[in-house]
């Protein structure tokens, strides 16, 4: 494994543009080295001098002695140091300067023209707009990040990339005063060449990877990321995520921050889901869950998740367990304890707990004596017998040691009810990666060929994908004589947005009717329609999304459903049993699923439709960029799409 | 003063089962009075022992020399200890002791008769279930929270009122060590005589207090805190709450934990807003929002809040900006800077900021310089020119140090991104506390007796509040004549659920349907109404909350609208302003508020009604518990009730 030796434990790494004032952010990755014990050779590169902060410096890296595995730019002219590099051999350069995607349309461009070089040469890069690589097992601080002046930082399983370079420091900084420690660090920087997917495989492979944690603002190598999701799953490393851009605001900012798309949140919250990557909302639980999450695998469940809280503080367990509701899990049992009960028996009714299939985690609630009598509530926690199911702390107090001790056993603890409540709740909602082999999901062969057609006919296009669609025919002027059975409604072919445009008559009831609105419309063509009538509206889609690839959408039709945005979102394609649980998602459609006595919907047809246009994944080249069916009737028994829209790439 | 003296600053205490065993929960007071310098007597009372830790003890308060102001209870008996209390003239009678209102039926009548005894003898009560009260620049540590185990506690001007015993601890330790410190804490414990509102009346002629933070799983005494929440108001004293309970577990968990009502989420909501109460979402919010409140009233705005942010770590700022959007917050302006162009360019940009009117708040993100170099980054956030404008600070890294710099200079500074957003979003929406005093809200003098009638008529009713009713007969058996024009809809008289129960036929074009649908129905006397159609249904309602009183409420008609419970909340009455401010925070009322250039409807004659049946809480007596309309049709010109439910209390 060249690339993660070079990258994680290079044998000698060369500083290009290392400074000799220490004040100096250049200056501090051979400080960092040093400080934090790297056994290797340090080469320093300075265009001026020969001694740099007491080492042998070297105008180029060419005139260095020996092999150098890793070389971290910090220079402007990146261009020249890639080539000196390469003409050294240097297998990884990761480059700290920016000026590249990160600065407009010329530094795309440049970045682009760097990467095609890199290739050419055979060396691969790290950034551009990286802080570098830590790896605290390995003794190896090739960073620009400050955080490296702490002087001790603790080695742990949980392995981070960050698309941010400052918060690589900030988890760090912030998980060693818990005690909470790292493996390998790695920003990633505008992931030029290296990427988000690429790394996660490093750390599949990396024995002191247990978990590993992604900062993110974008997903740029969706399919790369998804795979090695797929093989993190397989060797039994949980993957976690925190991504920026929740709100539209959040999305705006990281766009204009990495220079990527940044894709729909609604959209990556399903590729995590896909691709069995839990996603946290918080920002300290991506610190706090990898101790929950280490050596675990997603459990399916058939009911909603329950946790059994033992506490000595009332109200501190309730600032958990009431976060827990909002996300749906429920509360086993509440088990009050005080301190006259003494450690033994709070000892005792964890692990009577932790053996009660009941519940699915037990949450410790610990208040003061968590701060001042930690052999009363922390210790039992760290004697308590394992088990497969988890056992969370949540400390009410300021209570460092403690979550130190706690942290040194593996137990998972949290500092803020949120937190605690959020890591939770991720964990119960994870899922094994989505399997999308699934021979049922075939695409009818007829398919490619419609849509590949000169003017194709939409309609028959989705019928042909096995969705009902209404009895329809298209009229001519002046007779706009047809075979469909009336009442009928007739459309405009030629809008898109035909309510609005007028372009929409519905229940004609007679040809006399239908001749009159013809006529007012002014067209040659147009299309009568079969009225249809059921118990409510859904909308179907499919999209190509240009981060994450293909999606399925289900939600409730009409004005009311686009103002409320109740939408479910999978990856596509997707099978009738996942359009099932997508449909069970969609608050609006509880009308045909029994609410309130109403009758019920065809739920088993809504899922056929939903899976069927899910299909346009399957077509050979991905021609659809976008459909929508909008209607698509729910009746009592079927589903039928009144109005089918289409649209292709370019 | 003379309660709040007792309370807070008594000249002696009585301890009463003080323990002499240090290990003891009852030894702590004494430990705590002595160890944090309690300057006043300290007399341990103690049924067996002559001496207690060192001090001479007594076997009844009535037998301990001198003045006695306040005594602590923490023996099983305590109807005797308030006997003692009261033959020795103690003024306030604090209990620790429990088994009263939290604990079931038998509790609470034990809790009734102690508190009648109690008001015959003169002696105010704090608790049951109280764990006491602290006044950190008084030196009086009068508890048993373990948390005055600690050495030094930062005294503040944020004073506290919990609900939960345990969690004043809690927010203490973690103030504590940020520098967040406080003046007065309170453990209110079961409420049985001094209530919160009390409690804030008292703090709003401390001096010592500045901002007065709430920790609460319920709120009992709804009028008193929002008199006292006004006399806060204008004392330039800012109220911020934490309310436990709002998913509907949280909400159950409450009610079985303080065996109080706990009251619906909305409702509360509701409420704090018109008491002019900032509430926020997460516990740190509670510790680090003071700071941004003091000295701080509320801003009426006429544009959504914009914050400028400053900052030296892109993914810091994003993680707060991301949330700031989610709560509608926009962003004037992101500020990169970097340690290269230094702490004065730092200091101007924050100082531009704050004299800039584009802006509602200055961020300023801190990165790890914030660890390790305060100079650059957390120096000019301290010497900063204050405006009236909050600066406030976010800081990424672990950074004690500078969080307590800033504490003690007053800036509002925060562990997470998602605190730092939930306050700042909290302070946006903080308004002034609402005034009812509103003349044109005069109720018609014709409805109290109209609603005691022997059998209401509640269109009636609701008619003569204002509200347009659909023109409406009741027919009789066998000729049903009535003088509605066609299309009428038939209803019965006497169901409450008409729909679900066949109850209404609708669309009813002549008197021989009208005949046939009423034989069907098979009723001597029935309703036939005037069909009404328009762009929406609304439903409009009141209700009168056991725990916060009565609420005025609008949201979208139908049973979509009510799986989205997209409904608006404001206490009773409204104005018509009120009204048309909550039918903005109803979004499927977009419909008629000119979404995708649907007509309008008239929001004008939609706000009266809401203000009309808000008028119910104006009835002397307020015998109405509950009523709706729904439902209310809205029009392109006016609205109009089709149908109208009132429940009276028993």
């Amino acid at each position: 494994m060249r690339l993660a030796q070079a990258l994680f434990a290079p044998r000698a790494v060369a500083l290009v543009g290392a400074s000799g004032d220490p004040s100096k952010n250049t200056a501090r990755p051979q400080r960092y080295l040093r400080k934090h014990g790297y056994a290797g050779r340090i080469v320093p590169i300075n265009a001026t001098r020969d001694e740099v902060l007491g080492e042998r410096a070297y105008r180029r890296v060419a005139d260095a002695p020996g092999e150098i595995d890793h070389a971290l730019i910090m220079v402007e002219d990146v261009e020249a140091a890639l080539e000196d590099c390469a003409a050294k051999g240097v297998a990884v350069a990761s480059i700290y300067s920016n000026g590249f995607a990160d600065a407009g349309a010329a530094g795309v461009a440049r970045q682009a023209r760097l990467v095609a070089r890199a290739r050419v040469l055979g060396v691969r890069l790290l950034g551009p707009n990286s802080m570098g690589v830590v790896d605290l097992p390995g003794h190896v601080a090739l960073t620009v990040n400050a955080v490296l002046e702490a002087d001790a930082l603790p080695s742990g399983r949980t392995s981070l990339i960050s698309q941010s370079g400052t918060m690589l420091g900030t988890l760090l900084s912030r998980g060693a005063a818990r005690g909470l420690g790292y493996a390998k660090l790695v920003s990633i920087g505008n992931e030029a060449d290296l990427g988000v997917g690429e790394l996660v495989e490093l750390l599949v492979e990396d024995p002191d990877t247990k978990v590993i944690a992604l900062f993110l603002e974008t997903v740029r190598d969706a399919e790369r990321l998804a795979r090695a999701a797929r093989k993190a799953h397989a060797a039994g490393k949980p993957i976690v995520a925190y991504k920026l851009g929740r709100s539209r605001l959040g999305e705006e900012l990281a766009r204009s921050h990495t220079g990527a798309l940044a894709g729909a949140d609604v959209a990556l919250d399903a590729y995590f889901r896909a691709c069995g990557i839990l996603r946290v909302d918080m920002l300290e639980s991506l610190i706090e869950i990898p101790p929950l999450l280490a050596g675990r695998k997603p459990i399916p469940r058939t009911r909603a998740a329950r946790v059994s809280v033992v506490t000595t503080t009332g109200g501190g367990a309730a600032a958990v367990v009431d976060r827990l509701g909002l996300h749906g899990i429920e509360l086993a049992g509440m088990h009050d304890l005080t301190m006259a009960g003494g450690a033994r028996a709070y000892r005792a009714t964890l692990e009577r707990l932790l053996a009660d299939a009941e519940c699915d985690a037990v949450l410790a609630a610990v208040g003061s004596s968590a701060q001042f009598h930690p052999e009363f509530a922390v210790q039992p926690i760290l004697q308590a017998q394992r088990s497969d199911k988890p056992l969370v702390a949540f400390l009410t107090p300021h209570a460092e040691a403690s979550l130190q001790l706690l942290a040194q056993q593996g137990v998972p603890a949290f500092r803020t009810p949120e937190a605690c409540a959020d890591s939770l709740a991720a964990f119960f909602a994870w899922h094994a990666p989505r399997q999308f082999g699934d021979g049922a999901r075939t695409l009818p062969g007829s398919v490619p060929q419609l849509i590949r057609a000169p003017s194709p006919n939409w309609f028959e296009v989705v019928a042909s994908l096995g969705i009902p669609v209404a009895e329809q025919a298209v009229v001519q002027a002046p007779e706009y004589a047809h075979g469909v059975p009336y009442p009928v409604a007739l459309k405009r072919l030629d809008l898109a947005h035909k309510t609005e445009a007028g372009g929409v008559a519905l229940n004609i009831a007679n040809a006399g009717e239908l001749t009159m609105h013809a006529r007012r419309m002014g067209q040659a063509r147009l299309l009568v329609q079969r009225m249809e009538a059921g118990l409510a509206e859904a909308i179907i889609g499919y999209r190509d999304d240009p981060v994450v690839g293909p999606l399925a959408l289900v939600g409730m039709g009409g004005t009311l459903a686009e103002i409320y945005q109740d939408i479910a979102v999978e990856l596509a394609p997707v099978t009738e049993d996942e359009a099932r649980a997508m449909i069970e998602r969609v608050k609006g459609l509880a009308i045909v699923r029994g609410y309130r006595n109403l009758p019920r919907g065809d739920i088993d047809a809504l899922a056929r439709a939903v899976a069927a246009l899910s299909r346009f994944a399957l077509v050979p080249e991905r021609p659809v960029r976008e459909a929508e069916v909008n209607p698509l009737i729910v009746k009592m028994d079927g589903v039928v799409a009144v109005d089918a829209l289409v649209m292709l790439k370019e």
